[in-house]
Order: C-alpha cells, then sequence, then structure tokens
C-alpha cells in the first residue's frame, strides 16, 4: 500500500538531505518509541503513520535516508519509498543501531532538541539519555548537536503542495465563517453558535486545528474569558461585539483565522464610533505588521509596528505576540513575529525567510463592547508577504 | 465552565498528591509548553486541555498543588477546581517559578523522565535543559529525581471510573465484532470490512484507540503484513483465517481486541483440524498467562507461560510481548507481561498491582490458512485477575 502522506515523506526526507548540507551536519537522527503517546513533530515527515519500539529515522550523507524500526513497523517505512535502506529487529535495538552508525561514521549527530523552539524539541528526555549512552559507547557523544536549524527549516521553508493544503483550509474557514454570519442573533449562545460550525466541519469531512472543545473559540460581550476557552452559555447580545478564532485541516495543513461581529441595537444602522475606531485599529494595525514581513527581517519589527499602532490608537497593548506560523499545528515553526519577552526566547529575532506562513493577530479591548480581533495568514515571499486570507477590513455587520 | 475531565483531573491530583509521601517525593513537576505538539501524557491527569506557553504543574508536601500557566490558559485551570493555587504569567516565566520553588524548597524534585518507560517520559530534551538551568540558579539542580514511580502508579492504579470506562469501551467492541461477523464473506475485502465497523464506531460516537487507518487491522489469509499494518484489498477467500485488531475509546479510555475468524471451504462444515488446533492453543495458552497475573508477580511469568505453550503447540514463537497495559492509551503503563529482551528494559520485571489493566495476546501461525491471534482484556484484583473482556473460545466460524 501507499501511506497516505508518502508522498509528503518522499518531499520531505529529500529536502533533508539537502539541508544536510547547508547546515554543516554529517547525520540527523529522529529516535521515538510509542509515537501515539509521545510523538516527534518531525515523524509526518519521516513516516505518515505510527511506531511502537524503539526506532531510528537517519538521515546521513553518507548513506542517505536509512531506517531501524521494530519487526511490526518495518513495512510501513518501506511503503513510503522514502529510505534508501530499511531494517528491522525483534529483541535488540542497540546492536544494529550501533553497527548503523559505525558504517555512517558521522562527525556530527544531530538530535531532536532545542530550548528555544517546541517544534524543534521532539526528543524526550528519558531517550536522550539513551541516545547518549548508545553514542558514548561508541565514543560519539561528543559529536551530539541539536538539529534545530535543519529541523526548523524543513518545517518553515514549505513546499507548493504544503501552500496548496493551506489555503484549502483557509477557504473551508472562510466559508463557514461566512455561513455563521447568518446564523449568529440575539439570544444564541456561544455553544450554539460554536455548534453550527463544528457541524459544518463535519458535514465537509474536515478535522479541527485544535482540540475541538475550543474550536471553535467563540466570545462575545465584555469581559470574557478570553483566548484559549471553551465557548460557554453566554448569549448573543445587542450593542456587543463578538468574535471567534477558528481553523480547519485540509491533507495535514491548518488554517487559524479569527473574525470580528457586531450585533446592531435596536434602532442602530451602524456600529458606534469606539467600535468602528477600534476595528479601524487592528486593520491598519494587520497593514503595518505585514508590511515588515519579508526575508531577512526579524519578527520583532511586525510585532512592534502592530503593537504600537494599537497602542496609539488608545488601546491597551494585547499580552502575546503578534504572530506565530502556521503549518500541520495551528502553531508551529520556530521563527515568531513577536516582541522580545524572556519566554519567547530566540523566536522573535529568528530571520523570516521564503515559505514561512505567519498570523497576524492583534486584539483589544472596547469598554463595554468586547474584544476586536482579526487574524489573517499570510506566507512569505521572495520580496515580501502575500496575503492567504481574504482580509476582514470591515466588522460584519449583524442584524440586532 | 466545568471541563469535560475536571472530576478526573481532581481525583488524579489528589492520588498524586497521596503519592508523595509513598515514594518519599517533595515535590513533582510537570513542565510542558505547546502541548498540542508535544504533550505529556500526565497532562489529561493535570488539566485535561492544552497549554501554550512554559507551564509548570507542581504538587507538593508543602503546598499541595499549584499551577504556574500562560495568562490565557489560567482560566481554564482554575475550573478543575483542582489546585490550591494558580498563577499566570505574560512575558516571562522564570521569576514567578523561582518564586515558587523557594517556598516549596523541596528536599526532591520528580521530573518526568524515563529510560525504561515511554508513557513516564513526557518532558522534551529541551524543556529538561530549562528546567535544569532554573533549578541550578536556585542551587536545586542536584534535588533532580525521575517521577517514574509516581507516575507508574498514578496511570497503573486505576479508578473505579476509569474501570467502567474501559468496561464500557469494550462492550462497544465485542458488539462491533459481533456485528462484522455477519458481513465478513468471501470476496470481501479487508479494506471493505474495515469501513464498515468503522461507520459503526461513528454511528456510536465513539473515538477510535489509535490511528483510523489502521484501526480495526484487518488481516486475512496467509502471508499478511503482520500487526500495525492497514486493511488492504485483500479479499476474502473460503478455508482462510481472517483476524482483526480493534478498539474504540470510551471517556477518554481505551479497549483493544483482538479476534479470529474461519472461512468455511465448500462442502466443510467446521474448520480443519490444523485450524481447530492452532485455536486451543491460543485460547489456552491465554488461560496459562491469565492464572500468572496476580499482585507481586512479575510480568515474565505470564509471557513465559503463554509463549512456551505456543512453541509446545508446534509453532514458532510470537515476536513480542505476549500483554501489555491498556489506559488513556491503548498500550499503556510501565508494567508490560512480557520478556526480559533487551528493548523492554525493566518493563517485565516490575512487579504487578491491583488496578492494573492488561491485554493478553499471543499469536501464531497456521500454514496456509493465516494468523490466528486473540486478544483478551483483564484487570488485576487483589488476589489475582478477572476479565474484562468476554473470552472468545472458539474460532469464530462463517458460511464459505
Amino acid at each position: 500500500m501507499t501511506t497516505p502522506d508518502s508522498t509528503l515523506v518522499r518531499q520531505k526526507v529529500a529536502q533533508a538531505r539537502a539541508l544536510l548540507d547547508e547546515f554543516d551536519i554529517d547525520c540527523w537522527i529522529t529516535f521515538v518509541r510509542e509515537s501515539a503517546i509521545m510523538g516527534d513533530p518531525c515523524l509526518p515527515f519521516l513516516l505518515g503513520a505510527e511506531v511502537t519500539w524503539h526506532s531510528a529515522f537517519v538521515v546521513s550523507k553518507a548513506l542517505g535516508a536509512s531506517a531501524l524500526v521494530g519487526h511490526y513497523d518495518a513495512p510501513t517505512v518501506l511503503d513510503t519509498g522514502a529510505y534508501d535502506r530499511v531494517e528491522s529487529f525483534v529483541k535488540d535495538f542497540d546492536e544494529p543501531f550501533a553497527a548503523l552508525m559505525r558504517e555512517i561514521e558521522p562527525a556530527q549527530i544531530a538530535l531532536n532538541y532545542s530550548v528555544d523552539s517546541d517544534i524543534c524539541d521532539g526528543l524526550t528526555h528519558g531517550m536522550f539519555l539513551t541516545m547518549h549512552r548508545l553514542l558514548d559507547d561508541l565514543g560519539m557523544a561528543d559529536r551530539i548537536v541539536s538539529a534545530e536549524p535543519l529541523i526548523a527549516a524543513l518545517r518553515e521553508r514549505k513546499t507548493e503542495p504544503e501552500i496548496t493544503a493551506i489555503r484549502a483550509a483557509i477557504r473551508h474557514t472562510e466559508e463557514i465563517f461566512a455561513e455563521v454570519a447568518g446564523f449568529i442573533r440575539p439570544g444564541r449562545t456561544e455553544r450554539e453558535i460554536a455548534a453550527f460550525m463544528q457541524e459544518e466541519v463535519r458535514r465537509r469531512g474536515l478535522d479541527f486545528a485544535w482540540p475541538e472543545p475550543w474550536c471553535p473559540a467563540v466570545f462575545t460581550g465584555p469581559n470574557t474569558a478570553g483566548a484559549h476557552y471553551p465557548p460557554s452559555e453566554r448569549v448573543v447580545e445587542r450593542g456587543h461585539v463578538l468574535n471567534m478564532d477558528f481553523g480547519v485541516v485540509v491533507d495535514g495543513y491548518c488554517s487559524d483565522l479569527q473574525r470580528s461581529f457586531y450585533v446592531l441595537e435596536e434602532g442602530e444602522t451602524a456600529p458606534p464610533s469606539e467600535v468602528l475606531h477600534g476595528m479601524d485599529t487592528i486593520v491598519e494595525s494587520i497593514a503595518r505588521a505585514k508590511v515588515c514581513i519579508k526575508p531577512g527581517a526579524l519578527g520583532t519589527a511586525a510585532d512592534a509596528a502592530s503593537r504600537e499602532h494599537v497602542v496609539a490608537g488608545g488601546f491597551e497593548e494585547f499580552p502575546a505576540a503578534v504572530g506565530h506560523q502556521v503549518g500541520r499545528f495551528a502553531h508551529d515553526g520556530f521563527a515568531l513575529l513577536g516582541p522580545t519577552w524572556s519566554k519567547y526566547g530566540s523566536k522573535p529575532t529568528r530571520p523570516l525567510e521564503p515559505g514561512m506562513v505567519f498570523t497576524i493577530e492583534p486584539r483589544l479591548s472596547v469598554p463595554d463592547r468586547g474584544v476586536v480581533t482579526v487574524e489573517e495568514m499570510v506566507v512569505v515571499t521572495e520580496d515580501g508577504a502575500e496575503w492567504l486570507s481574504t482580509p476582514q477590513t470591515e466588522i460584519v455587520v449583524l442584524p440586532g
């Protein structure tokens, strides 16, 4: 059989082989066991399935792509067509692994750990200790380096099929936002609105970009719980702003968009000036971030441009980075459009590259009305950034 | 709101507090970020949702249950009702974490890493390096120990609600196996049989116990790919044995069962003697394993009893452990019913305890017919083991 993602695996393994030269790494090892429990985020690029016993996916200058996996997992690895050599074992991993490493004799051995980047940090500490012991027995422990630059490039420099999948996910998301606009009215609860959208996701045969209990996240009116919280029994009221955070998955790739709506008061024909000012501020804040996004720029520039415009508009600054990358996860990649806060480490100061896909998502609170927030998606091109989403330029006005 | 799993979280956090004394650990820290990407397997016991920024769930003798999480995640943690203290941060994790640790001043600091147990190994190496730096700055780095015994006990000593959920998952699985028996006939493909069962899983509103492409796994006839492989276009033939590996999830807990079927040849009224001998060998092999399962016994005993009976029956020994634990994952827990092969580390020599839920799943190949395999589930009681599944005692005979 062909695994569903075997085309992706062949492309990504080929991409990884090319990256060895760029980053001067002789050998990259992804080392994983029981991946259903703790799956390295690189595994979809290397296999597109789960493994059970200790498994090493070894990309090296000397031997190309090799895999050493448990007996039952070998057929799946072979089927990808991405590996020059697939070995399997029943009782003991250590000896065949040692033989493989003696054959490669690498000068650098890159492992999947990173202090600064969650997405490059797929090796558990227990598995690191095992790998360290194995390499120490071979006199190679001092050759261990972090695979951070290689993994980051592999995820961030998206291929055309990856971008195509993201575009498709965005299109579905925008369509569902358009459909739900006709459903939102005073008296509906956040949960009812979420259920309407989730039913549409199922009808289209899609997956959710993050766990279903808060996908979409729906917030209506002032004093909501803030991002990352499930929809509640709170009802839509006239004169309130409602915002939603929502994404779906197509062919393994996510969308992540936010849209804002205003429900007219009786007798109103347009939102009040403070809501319009809030929305204009968000739209301009996104535009100012977008022009800062180009190869070689730092994410700090886009974040600062967006953040300063929100503050200049008279609003409190938002308590998060203005944008993150999107890929197989709604939060993906290493580089971030963010401030140099301690918790972000080096993410905001990593230069941008073509092929990175970012959100731009400033937010602000309009007193007594609710949170105005819009999240768009862009891809970094050779000389700037291109919209992937269709930008929201005005707040969606709903009858009261 | 109440998170769907907040009852479980309150029970498990209370259980963890009690385990601190048993294992002489002052403080247990689960340290995680972007859990949608790499989620510690303990997180469903500590939160039942995802977190984004650096988050520490700290269970200590001094302060009980504390959590330090990002701004947006704090409401979700508060809602569990399991924490005595919830702190949140916007820019910097390090300082509030240091303050918390100075207040606790623990003699031992248990972290989630393990060489031998995948399920106790939820801390990534990059996060270990960060935690080591933070504790080193406090002069506490030499107090780090593995949380392996605590986590293992927390997962393995199942509470009554956990067993109840597993029983419900098993009941659904057995019902779906009974339904599909009427669907299997010569000419049907493995994929058609799998699709029939998957449709039933969806109709019942259940989740799959492992990724859907190979849940169920369906194997018909001789020379199949072996376990962990998706259903193929291979068709059911008269005179062949068909086996399936299948599980579902109820309230977060899995089932994992295998059943074997035989399709009569034209004119046959019963399976041939070699198939009957194979099935009898499996049934007796399971019975012999079950009597070895009791508190204080080692998993090696059950594995050896089952394995020896298969070999004594004239069959090749199976290339895997005879049984694993089941819980929130289809493969769960630390102790294993297995041989002392290098790759299993100390899993097979960890004494059994009441509340552990195990599969028993010997397998053998009948030449020219196919693989006969049955997987049952048992729970360890105070003085032995009790069936959770309804044991298959005869091969299911299907008309040709």
